[in-house]
């Protein structure tokens, strides 16, 4: 993908707000035969479009009951944004009748371009050419149409249940059907949108150019993401750092997880690189809330568009019910949010606000004596927001689904509730049991009081906290980082053209040549030269197959180990040397290396993904690394401490504390040693396909590189 | 717990039958200050309660705008059930009343009993010794009653909204607070309850014995549990495995995952097998589904409620939105639910049907043409469910929220729809796309036209289906299961009272003498006697520490590997006994075996849990059991069929497949010595604490335990 120059970005970005924000609609192929037709003239009369709407027919008859124009040739003025539902045959004609009617921008609902395959792709093709050469800026085909709450501009294509939510959530999905779930979910949560767009095939709008839309508009604090694919990984990072720095969160349902197979390539690396792997590792290092699904992608945003940044991720929680206590803490314990226990004077205090048979442990339970006091739940709040352990509160409470008869007794208690919420110096999310609808008299009672939203029960409600919280640590540590890299790395200039692949002798000496640490290791040719090498490095030593063309040299055969005397090396370098001619592999010699033992394996391997560029991977070696798949993922250019704090979380991370007498690693040598591989592979260029050494030993301070391979791309 | 005689359970049974069926109600303690009052009255009125209710207040003043009676005594007729909400000083006096006037039921709403400390369960215990004398059967304290929706009883003391949609869901609840919450939450789903009871404190009707009912209850289909501790593990897993014969699902939520501490026992198995684990695996063994959420827990028991059994795990799935095809299939691979290929002769139909740009794969997309053609859906679902390949169907589809001006033709739509649904040959499904809630008039529509339930969401819908699925399986291999122990295993005697633990020599021997396999082993009691029997066996050799205090003897140098000489083994043996007099230990010499090398390492574990009895662990030996916890439990008696099974589950099953040139394993082999074990440690009787054998060490088909450790409980 081209990198476009900052004019064509500014213009691009124009041309989106004006898309967005225009002050007239034409509806062209607008008929009362169709139910789009219906639905969005319906939409744009619903909720109260501000601006002229015209209807373009081309027999001219009455639609919805008004007046319609032949042609868009016959309005009466120009309008901002063509809405276009002809059928796919007539779209070309019509468009060019919009561009020569000086209009700017299209939303084109018609479907019957590249989702149906090699013939619609090559009409959609023409389509955005002659948009270009026209000026005309196009929405789809085959969306929806988009909703501009924060303005009440709805030319969108399905009917909007009233009443539309104004709020500060942007909504972005690479769906059409999926919109109208979300925006009718959305509702059920009293959670607003500023815009909501379908993006449809994304001919020539596509979701970066609304992120970046999203990311200037002011009306916009959470950024809402369905996303099927990722068009340009390359902005799409740019724009997701910039949120993050900016504080405004992206939360992203990305689909495909099940279809996304690991990549096929020669070294081991490859079978742990998936695509979706991939995907988490980057949306995680650039701060992208990734969610599972469409609950918690509309929960997790309205809890970010309430609190923004949340300062930490030790909760009080408030509640009415000890079974609620106990699938909280299970619930917690998933997500990472930590419960501490209350401060002595917290306790105290608690014991003096609740029933004497109350307990006074978080997450509390002030007891159905609720129903006797209803300010018990304020009065735990108070004391509880004092502590001086906790950076959150949450107070576990549903808005009241049904009005009772005099409805003024109980919008007075949430008048109430909603005051201290507003006024606590710290954080108080507010979250329901269950996940039910927030109905008309629940929403009533919230924007006469001013109550905040609600999370949609304990379950999805806690894994919007835990994502939140993680967000905000990302946000806060994202102000601190320092760039890991400055400037370009100088790149490694080849002596010649590189095979396909560069096996062990040839990898291992390029890496010692880079500085990467590299167990000694003589290249024989003769059984007799072997046996040489063998005294000199000392017993006992390993011997292995030298040949570039082959890449699992153990599998044919091609490794000998703890060989101890001259005599045994002759014959192992027989053995591998046989082995690989009876491959029919290119024989280079046999490589014989002293033999190492004891220490950890650990598998480091560098991986060019095609979206997202080198992928650094590191895990324990040896057979596990197969079979367990504990491996950590990290895309470069990552940090020294990136890789440090990555092999810590390893799930066999005990292994370097050395557990039964075995040596404890040191794990700054490890890290440089790993920072130096990453670091190599960036200054290879684009010609690199995997770098990878297995194993790299550790034994204690001495990280040596046993065995290496690199394979390369075909020139392209 | 003492088993109770057959004639005392069907006592319990008919008393219980007789709480939950009242033909007559006292409210004692009711009163117009109290909103349990209003509430219990009020649901009774509110609900058509259709015997008498009469109301019990000491100043026989009017209550609830109703004449009430100063007493038990003055009641014009003895009433089945007594609900008693006095304050709890008043509880022991008015209990005794209601003995007296011949009632024989009571649900005692007050609190202040077991659950605020010591003086409490002392007041509980005489209660529940009067009421026992007495003849009077008790629900509570502490809890909010119980509805009855079948029969129409609804003596519970918080606000039930209506409607109380009657239905075969039975709910059992250890919570209070959160048995209106699933209430609410079941009736935004449609769900329809038999009976909802709230335990309280359980001081004499017990989960179990309401499990029981509900298992004979012919309005019941799934029996829905809100748990918090299962005080009666036998008798639950009794009626857990009669649940499962008669195809009646137990759905549960059981909290407390983050309290659940792992046991503290000197083998390695205590540190692997949690409380919560062995829930986990007791659920599975039984055909218990255990869920997250309250959200999983109605929308489960729903799904099965409607559909019975499911005849397997292969769906195709008929939609409306490419996205919601992918976020299915993403969830799909999640929950086990396979999405197989239609067959040629299903997608060459679905070409016919649906329009030119549809794709014919699964899951189905119909397209938004579904606008045009109303009947697209259901032409997709008639051709879907001709697939020779499926078990069953999901359409996605949604209730209608709000009434349209005409609701006529939409009702036909639907009762069309119904009708497909119906008379299909394989079970649909419906799933919504989203979890929120079904309106009045989403519930009217399908009250009209016989709609089946609608799964509140592709991702809770997705879990529901996955959990039902299981349990379709569980309940096919109950049927033909054979159960796996016949009669009581012979208990072994022993020759003499167990000390705290017997360590390597002695556990070793007493395996051996029972027909386990065990390496061969010497126990020296000087270095010449070391030296003679390294001869006799063969070098190279191991030498260890032989003490039965001691039970991790590497931790304190108590081993030696790899001796290749007389000499070598006589400084072993030096060393090691050293080692163990240096650590205080009680020396009884050094054990010499035969060094094996190779293969894989296995920890076979059996402990004794003082809920469920013997626990088998069984996951690979080594530093890796520790650190990767990939360890499968069960609790026995369990089969060969089940161990090897268990085996074949392990994360790292592929070890023993001989990757990399090592020696493939014989599973069978493996799982007869398991079952070898499991088998010995049924004969230990009840002062077994853990039989632990690690490593077993696996080559090829040769199975031996090269260490073991038997700890034993003190005598009680």
């Amino acid at each position: 993908m081209p990198a476009t120059s900052d004019s064509s970005d500014s213009r691009t970005a124009e041309q989106v707000r004006q898309l967005f924000n225009p002050r007239s609609i034409a509806l062209i192929g607008a008929t009362d035969k169709s139910r789009w037709s219906w639905s969005t003239w319906g939409n744009l009369i619903t909720h109260k479009f501000a601006g002229p709407v015209y209807l373009v027919n081309p027999r001219g008859i009455p639609v919805h009951g008004q007046v319609s124009y032949a042609s868009v040739a016959d309005l009466p003025e120009p309008v901002d944004l063509a809405f276009v539902m002809v059928p796919t045959s007539a779209v070309l004609g019509v468009l060019a009748e919009v561009a020569d009617a000086g209009i700017r921008s299209a939303v084109l609902l018609t479907s019957g371009f590249a989702e149906v395959g090699e013939e619609g792709a090559q009409l959609e093709h023409q389509v955005v050419n002659l948009a270009r050469k026209w000026g005309l800026t196009i929405l789809g085909p085959n969306g929806n149409g988009f909703i501009n709450a924060a303005a009440g501009i709805t030319p969108y294509g399905l009917p909007i249940e009233p009443p539309l939510l104004r709020g500060p959530v942007g909504v972005v999905l690479q769906s059409g059907a999926l919109a109208s779930g979300v925006l009718n979910f959305a509702q059920s949560r009293n959670v607003g949108t500023s815009l909501l767009v379908s993006m449809g095939n994304e001919s020539m709008v596509q979701m970066t150019d609304v992120m970046r839309y999203l990311i200037d508009d002011e009306a916009t604090r959470v950024i809402t993401l369905f996303i099927e694919s990722i068009r340009k990984p390359a902005e799409f990072l740019a724009l997701a750092r910039e949120a993050l720095a900016k504080g405004k969160p992206i939360v992203a349902l990305k689909v495909g997880r099940s279809q996304a197979g690991a990549k096929v390539a020669k070294a081991h690396t490859g079978s742990l690189v998936g695509d979706d792997a991939v995907v988490d590792v980057v949306f995680r290092q650039n701060g992208v809330i990734r969610v599972d699904s469409l609950e918690d992608l509309v929960i997790t945003s309205g809890l970010l568009a309430g609190t923004g940044p949340l300062p930490g991720r030790r909760f009080g929680f408030v509640t009415a019910s000890g079974g609620a206590c106990e699938i909280i803490a299970d619930r917690s314990q998933d997500e990472g949010i930590e419960i501490p226990e209350f401060a002595p004077q917290t306790m105290s205090r608690l014991r003096e606000v609740l029933p004497a048979f109350a307990a006074t442990q978080n997450p509390i339970d002030v007891t159905g004596y609720i129903l006797i006091d209803n300010q018990l739940m304020r009065k735990a709040l108070l004391t509880v927001a004092d502590d001086p352990g906790l950076d959150a509160l949450v107070l576990a409470t549903d808005l009241p689904k049904i009005a009772p008869p005099d409805p003024a007794p109980m919008i007075e208690l949430f008048r109430g509730t909603a005051e201290i919420l507003r006024n606590s110096p710290k954080p108080i999310v507010v979250m329901g049991n269950t996940l039910t609808d927030i109905t008309p008299f629940g929403r009533q009672v919230a924007a006469e009081t001013g109550y905040p939203g609600v999370l949609g029960g304990i379950h999805h409600g806690l894994t919007a906290l835990g994502r939140a919280v993680a967000w905000s640590e990302a946000y806060r540590s994202a102000g601190q980082r320092v760039s890991p890299v400055t400037g370009q790395p100088a790149p490694v200039e080849l002596a010649q053209e590189p095979e396909a692949a560069w096996s062990e002798h040839r990898a291992s000496r390029f890496l010692a040549g880079h500085g990467i640490p590299v167990v000694p290791g003589v290249l024989a040719a003769s059984p007799d030269a072997a046996a040489a090498a063998a005294d000199e490095l000392g017993y006992p030593v390993v011997v292995k197959l030298a040949a570039d063309d082959v890449t699992h040299k153990s599998d044919i055969g091609g490794v000998k180990v703890g060989l101890r005397t001259a005599e045994a090396v002759r014959a192992a370098y027989a053995d591998v040397v046989g082995a690989g001619q009876e491959a029919g592999a290119d024989v280079q010699g046999a490589l014989v290396q002293p033999m190492r033992d004891g220490g950890i394996e650990l598998l480091v391997g560098v991986i060019t993904d095609p979206a997202w560029g080198l992928v650094l991977a590191v895990g324990f070696g040896g057979v596990w690394v197969e079979i367990l798949k504990d491996t950590a993922l990290l895309v470069l250019p990552a940090g020294r401490d990136q890789i440090l704090s990555a092999l810590k979380n390893l799930r066999g991370a005990r292994l370097f504390d050395g557990p039964r007498g075995t040596e404890k690693a040191d794990l700054d040598a490890v890290a440089d040693a790993i920072a130096a591989i990453a670091a190599l592979a960036g200054r290879l260029g684009d010609r690199l396909e995997t770098l990878e050494v297995n194993p790299l030993l550790v034994r204690g301070s001495q990280v040596e590189a046993l065995d290496a391979l690199i394979t390369w791309r075909p020139r392209t």
